[in-house]
């Protein structure tokens, strides 16, 4: 049927039925063994019944790989991209864009381990997903053989896919029977929804959707203002209290959710090519990329600011479109860590009722200069008289413009 | 003293205390005749009260130029910046920047009317308003003179501006008598705050330096919707209302006030150099902004997005820097324009406390297509199976890269 | 064997055994009707025998279409194109690239006219072509149905070709019966050789692969001076007469080949992934690029240049990937063609032995002010001493830096 | 006269007629001690005569600094910049630009040693040089007192200069008496001249302005081939023979002197706002400008060579406008240099009367894969049909704006 004939395939397995069906499918597709791996990324599920589930479904406990890579995750791939403000579309924070690769490498790295000749997952033939998985796998193994059921079966409807279920006792659990009134991805940084009810973006998004934060409107009535401090960048402690990456970003999420932080409403551009409408929440996410544009504002400078700024739709496309594993984002990625040497100090920020406020800044390594902003001279560095040369050379060309337009009328 | 001796200078006149010293400091100082221009660029003030002034000082009432310039203002300059989306430094909606270049262009007109030879404005030596004023001026009349009396005079402190207000029978409103806490600039699209209590950008901005708009905390609790329609880029109407833009925005405006919306406080970078912090309320800004990019989310091609979000920053550059009238402006906004032809439809949006969130959009040029995106296939335009082409090919040249690196090791 | 079954399809039709193999495999899959479209964009074929040949196979003749193209293909796509000086990588003039658009608009309008519900080209499975043609058609009939023979049938080696072409009579030209040593696409902005002899990138092209330039060695010992007239960016004249845009080229074409000018050797970057080798003839277009350079130079403004140069390696990376009809390709147009609007003037170009060289440049609005430039001082516009303000407030944010970096160490 | 009451200053010293009046004006001017630098750059210039010149005016053995840098400069400037194919304005090699941030750097380092509180330089008020001077100074000394004298004094006319030197008995060489027909700039990396019989840009340059190359005319009437070995992006070897930095680049003069190449006469825009008119002579530069492109197309990735192009004009503006020393040019960097790591290789270029022409690569870092490329199909990574489904996801946009079109009529 196809000209793939894996042996042994590495599945993202995340437990639930898809995933389940999936596992089933590939043993009785092409009688090749079948690798789970499950990961932890904060997504807010259990590990241990995937394992379960995969013992029950056939697969052996040395073939069972789960991992908490919910530290690697926010260390080596979240703070990096907030470091750029990477903003998709002017909004979007990539939550799910983000985790994509760095399951990919797992994965491959469990293909090396256990010899395994293919790897497999659960995204649709329609999103950005599967292009982020595979784009991944193929940048660190270049002859990976790739199976993507959901573009290669015939289980083309709900309805199927349970008689699938069914047929090869998959266990299926009760709220599953029905289709969910949208899609959900989730992991530490954010979670996402889409389809079905969110199909008609001139239709307001239903509460149930969000289950990340709490409405702005049921938000406490009372700010609550907190201190972050950066170092290099990233985010080191929260009110003074020292934090590892997955722990911190965790508490900004509660600070988040309990604000009514970080909702958003967006139709976007796929890379496949057509628009989607998506609702993400983001809580920590929203607070982290106002304090770091925060402890930015006062020690990068113009010219490094602006340079970031202007790359920076190139470096949020590039993590969207899923080629985080490529030259050209890590060409970026240099000259961002570059600029973020001396980004340490501290933020206070301001969080009420969906507001993030960024309120205080100070650094031991500063560019802000009361004496040269002060409306009184005094300051040796800046004398008014240099304005004036300063004007008179920036509007030369442009006073050059002004007399030819005055020759010619043209 | 200085090399310039004009014998006619239209000044940028607000009819308070510090312009009506630099219009006696001119006739003063270099024996001129002297022409007002004031502008109603929707700052807030009467501008009768400015003629008055203007002829107690001695200005000839031929001599004395008022216009109400709010309509131009917002739809030749507000309007066609927000087609780009604009925000400097990711985050200001330049609401200063863009009005220093029509109050230039006036006064360049009321001197070719006037026959006056050079012009005048009250922008300190240390900001970016007068490199805005100036790079505007030259570019229009390359050989008009200019006098920039902050940069020129002595009265380097309030008390001798004081001083010399008193000596030349100036009338000093009492609350000008002590120095004010911080300075303000208004117009329709924003008012910005800035120096004294605001210098340490560690202090959090009291409240009364808010004009514009009440605090979130003091906002209704309940939310507002509203719908906007678009044409072409352009809001015309709210709620089906069409209104004219001056109209539109300060409805806007008006909205955004009672919601707690449009505040920011930043530390952002000078043209000339140092870094400063401004307290900035942009209410009806903020809404059209979040708007805009909702109309723009289902009526514009990604790539034409993703041109303009590339460019964006470099638009607000020069927008914020004082070239507006440049060629590069122009070559951009032609640019922009072009993307904006079917940017038409309508945009539902909820003013909740500070927050503004789109919550629907709809479009007789939408290009989203729910046939597309939806889970099930059918569509005849997407077949599941060319996501593998597009994403091989995609990938080729990673896979070629990762062959290399396990061929050579690096 | 494939769900396409097109009724009527248009073909580009070049007349030779490959188009023609294609013709009958066309009619003989999918028993469908064929249209023959043959244009004419300098190539250096007479287009009748194309005609004959498309008889002789069996198209009726209200089914042959031939045109003479040159005209708008220079006037339309090649002079815009010149407009950007778009170079692909740095170095590539675009000569294959931009004619691919045109082709397909004209498919498509015949498409309509003969109520045809398909079109096929006859570009491979590996190329940048296959990409260009059918974007095009795409981005003007969405719903077209597209045969690209090289990638559906089996014809997969020249052997079978020939096999194919005797069992259905199609004449067989002596010197196609063995395999040509490259590869070669030409029309009236350039040749292209590619494959077989050329694909050993550190191998040196042959002399006989050059079709369209003499060897600089063989050059003449003396150098040509010409002068070329601009107005608004494209050229209109030569040596003081006035041409058309197609005679111009061609002129340009004859005294750059004479003159061994405009051949490239290339190791380049194609769309669908891999490196590819060609060797590039363009010797009308390395003339015209150099002078469009020359009359720029003196009448662009600084700031207008540079913006063009910021984004011509996106317009030539659209142009080259086949995104001719899109948005983004038509607003960065937008912007290029707004800069052009007063590049007129004349420049004088020597030609020699391969080397175009700027030798003068003229124009009524030229911006270059030999005043200003001038060593000794007298310049209004331009006093000495405006420098140092100039030079003191750009570097003010580096001093402060250089402070920073003093006090902290870092 | 001046606030600046410099207690020690170090001029930049070439022996020359005009900085030893510099020298004496300083003295008498300001009454200070002199520090003089003399440097090698590779100018071509003895630097032993400049030692003795100072000594004659009066400088302090131990107060005069004679430096080679040409290694130095070679290394750490020329080829950094060359690893961004850096042109400015699209064609200049920025050979006067790249010296200037060097020669700052040295002064304030003997600044620093001799205690001198005060740098100068010889640099006129009209041009770019002044900038890239003082900017690098600023950046490394923030508080330094710069003296430009061409600003500062009265000796407007060359005859006011010749009279001060007679008046203050410094030697006038013969051929100083008269006017130079132009200036002259040159070191290692090229030469360069400007002014009087150059300023007419439509008058072409006479041959006498060219210094470092024969004219295409008179090299040799056969080619001459080199290979050139690169490492990491910078050249290491000629015809096989390790060179260092310097000797390799004089060694590539040579050879582009001998055969007529790196020639541009060019109209530019300076920073300082006007346009100018030069004659540049870069002949080892313009051989591996192009060499390295040779390199760089077979081993880096078509992103990342993308992603460099864009960046490379706002990298040469820098450079051209003097940001040598400056954040967004070392972030630039980090992006160049980690896209070099694997620009390794040989090069083989045929050198011909002015042409440079790239005719072999080959590299042990080889992206290019004659397997991927050929016609006949076979190769593994890549399937014809992909392209199918590669063109239908990238057309998908444009086919929903074509039915966008259809359905609207705009």
């Amino acid at each position: 049927m196809t000209k793939k004939s894996p042996k042994k395939v590495v599945l993202a397995y995340s437990g639930g039925l898809d995933t389940s069906v999936i596992l089933k499918w590939l043993q009785t597709t092409y009688g090749c063994e079948v690798v789970t791996f499950t990961a932890d990324l904060g997504q807010g599920e259990e590990l241990e019944p995937a394992r379960k589930k995969a013992e029950l479904l056939g697969i052996k406990p040395e073939n069972i790989f789960i991992e908490d890579l919910r530290e690697e995750f926010v260390r080596d791939f979240v703070f990096p991209m907030f470091r750029a403000n990477a903003l998709y579309e002017g909004q979007y924070l990539l939550g799910t864009s983000i985790a994509r690769p760095l399951i990919s490498k797992k994965q491959i790295d469990i293909a090396r381990k256990t010899g395994a000749d293919a790897v497999a997952h659960g995204a649709t033939g329609k999103g950005n997903d599967q292009v982020r998985f595979e784009l991944a796998y193929y940048a660190m193994e270049p002859d990976i053989t790739i199976i993507a059921p959901w573009r290669e079966w015939d289980l083309t409807s709900r309805t199927k896919l349970l008689e699938f279920a069914e047929a090869h006792q998959i266990p299926i659990a009760k709220d599953k029977r029905g289709e969910a009134p949208f899609s959900v991805d989730a992991n530490l940084l954010h979670s996402s929804s889409e389809g079905k009810v969110l199909e008609d973006p001139n239709d307001a998004a239903p509460e149930l959707v969000y289950q990340r934060t709490i409405a702005p409107e049921d938000a406490p009535d009372k700010a609550t203002e907190i201190t972050i401090d950066f170092e290099k960048g990233d985010p080191v402690a929260i009110d003074g209290a020292r934090l590892s990456p997955a722990t911190l970003l965790a508490k900004l999420n509660e600070l988040g959710k309990a604000n009514g932080i970080g909702r958003l409403d967006l139709v976007e551009n796929r890379f496949v090519g057509m628009k989607s409408r998506g609702i993400y929440e983001t809580p920590g996410g929203t607070i982290l990329h106002k304090a770091h544009r925060g402890i930015e504002s006062i020690t990068l400078d113009r010219e490094a600011l602006h340079l970031k700024e202007s790359l920076m739709p190139k470096y949020a496309e590039l993590v969207y479109y899923g080629f985080w594993f490529a030259p050209e984002r890590e060409m970026l990625q240099a000259l961002i860590d570059k600029s973020q040497e001396l980004v340490t100090g501290q933020v206070r920020v301001k969080l009420y009722k969906g507001n993030v406020e960024v309120t205080g800044r100070t650094s031991p390594y500063s560019l802000y200069d009361k004496e040269l902003v002060t409306f009184e001279e005094g300051a040796v560095a800046y004398d008014h008289r240099d304005a004036e040369g300063f004007i008179k050379l920036n509007a030369l060309r442009l006073r050059t413009l002004a007399a030819r337009k005055k020759k010619t009328g043209l």
